[in-house]
């Protein structure tokens, strides 16, 4: 088992990768520091996340210290829905260039297939959700921009040489055989949601069919959910007497085997933690290995248990109903 | 309740109509006569259905004997995934008008998501799911068609008078969302399969936000896919016995439970038989209710069943793996 996947641009994506999304500024430089000398090579950025700029400085430290440089590491960010028009697709990349602090991206994603309408940078930064979020009742307000106009701007950063490969976060099968239909430069990276009680199979399967590498956020499900009231802590697939079990027989933590699945069935994955002696924990996946047993048990948890569907579970919230995976 | 919904663009679709998908063309003609007479004015029709021309023969009969005139009856048909591309929409709608002996539709569908490669009208027609159904190992073979493309070509048959309405079937919420990111000319129907075991709540509740109508096809469930060997007898939603128990308590079979559940809760459906006491048994639903509670029961069924996706269910049998759902 190899630790990084080979893209179809020929470069080679790190398998376990360091999801950035909830880290508080404060804490990302030293955390990018640990996680740098626990092995992770492979950030898993956004401008939504609102620490690019933390994540930035926490890089520049790094490289500053010789003790890994640029091309040692792999920086993924995505563009945010503000900014999907063609016109302000590279002012998004610049703005997250600039905050990271390097000359270009190894993987810029496309975040949500939703284009809403564009909030000035120097108005509010990142923009997230709202167009105006002082308003009375504030909603998620679409654009008409066509996923192609955003694809057309995506591929032009390419070929500028300001991003490595390009992709889409939260796409489904039809929507990625629509882009393929257009797409002058393929989308090398899907990233989407997957843990054992959303397996995906299909998805990964139709992916990778088409030679689009598949990158799972919050492999280890309902943890990263519980603390935002979009998960209830019983709903942790760690607790499930199957998964301790393997857990057991290998010497292994639960958190380790539910990573090790993900990693075994071919995608990335990119689990966040802010503590120094997960990260290590959360890497330490490449020397045991799963049987097909083990694999096809862990595979048959699955639920179709979506933790993350922002315009559907946070509609309360958003005064806004907004299906995206229906 | 009314027996017809209002369209986005002021047309008015009735609420039932006659599913023609697997009529034997031989009994098309007569089931067009009987349905005619059971009060039927809605016919969905479609290439692939490959009985287009005997529906037509079917429908002259019935003007030419008087007893209904063209403007009295609604007829949707479909475009075929080989016709995709911008010079074979209108050839293809072509040929349906021809079949169908008309000079216009009400409605044109895109029947799914999926370009498939041009095969020559005289090759063969209706062209199915192969390019070469003789080949050792026929394949669904992928054409490079933005749907952009194709809506593009269907907004140009409205512009023509050839089409009142145009819609799509087999869509999800974010293809969706895309088309009315460029459409000209909006979509004003959605028809996808829906039933108790399906009832795809925030798709349906997407396009009535939309103003987009939904009609439900194969609203009965497992019966259509028995037959094909792709749903078990026991998977019939009519066997249930909260259903048998809502439809006792209104003197009514479990199959005008479902029907009318769907109509009620807005859809349009379109169930299909050939048996004639059948044909006025599905259209009789508008001389009773369902209580909300009846509605939330009927509702709670929901396993997310879905009976038809040819591109996978029938992955061996085509020799592709072709997900469109996920």
């Amino acid at each position: 088992m190899s630790s990084s996947l080979t893209l179809s641009t020929g470069d080679k994506l790190p398998s376990v990768g360091l999801g950035l999304w909830k880290v508080d500024p404060s804490e990302a430089p030293s955390l990018i520091q640990s996680a740098v000398d626990a092995g992770y090579r492979h950030f898993d950025c956004a401008c939504d996340y609102g620490n690019e700029d933390a994540v930035g400085e926490g890089l520049q430290a790094i490289f500053d210290s010789g003790a890994v440089s640029r091309s040692d590491v792999w920086l993924t960010s995505k563009l945010w829905n503000t900014y999907h028009a063609a016109e302000h697709v590279r002012p998004a990349l610049e703005r997250t260039l600039r905050d990271l602090r390097v000359d270009a991206l190894d993987l810029y994603l496309i975040h949500f297939p939703i284009a809403q309408q564009f909030v000035p940078f120097e108005t509010r930064y990142p923009p997230g959700w709202f167009t105006d979020p002082d308003a009375a009742e504030p909603k998620i307000e679409p654009a008409k921009v066509p996923i192609q106009e955003t694809w057309r701007a995506m591929e032009s950063l390419v070929r500028e040489g300001l991003v490595r490969n390009i992709g889409f976060s939260n796409f489904n099968c039809s929507l990625i055989r629509d882009v393929l239909s257009y797409a002058e430069i393929r989308p090398s990276v899907l990233q989407i949601e997957s843990h054992p009680y959303l397996t995906q199979e299909k998805l990964v399967r139709y992916c990778q069919q088409e030679d689009i590498a598949v990158t799972a956020f919050s492999p280890l499900g309902a943890p990263s959910y519980v603390g935002i009231g979009m998960a209830e802590k019983e709903e942790s697939v760690m607790n499930l007497p199957e998964i301790k079990a393997i857990a057991e027989s290998h010497g292994r933590s639960p958190a380790q085997v539910v990573l090790r699945w993900g990693v075994q069935r071919g995608t990335a994955i990119v689990p966040k933690t802010s503590k120094p002696e997960r990260l290590k924990e959360n890497i330490s996946l490449f020397d045991f290995e799963l049987t097909n047993q083990e694999m096809q048990t862990i595979a048959s948890l699955n639920r179709n248990r979506r933790f993350n569907d922002p315009g559907v579970f946070c509609e309360e919230a958003f005064n806004t109903f907004f299906p995206i995976y229906e």
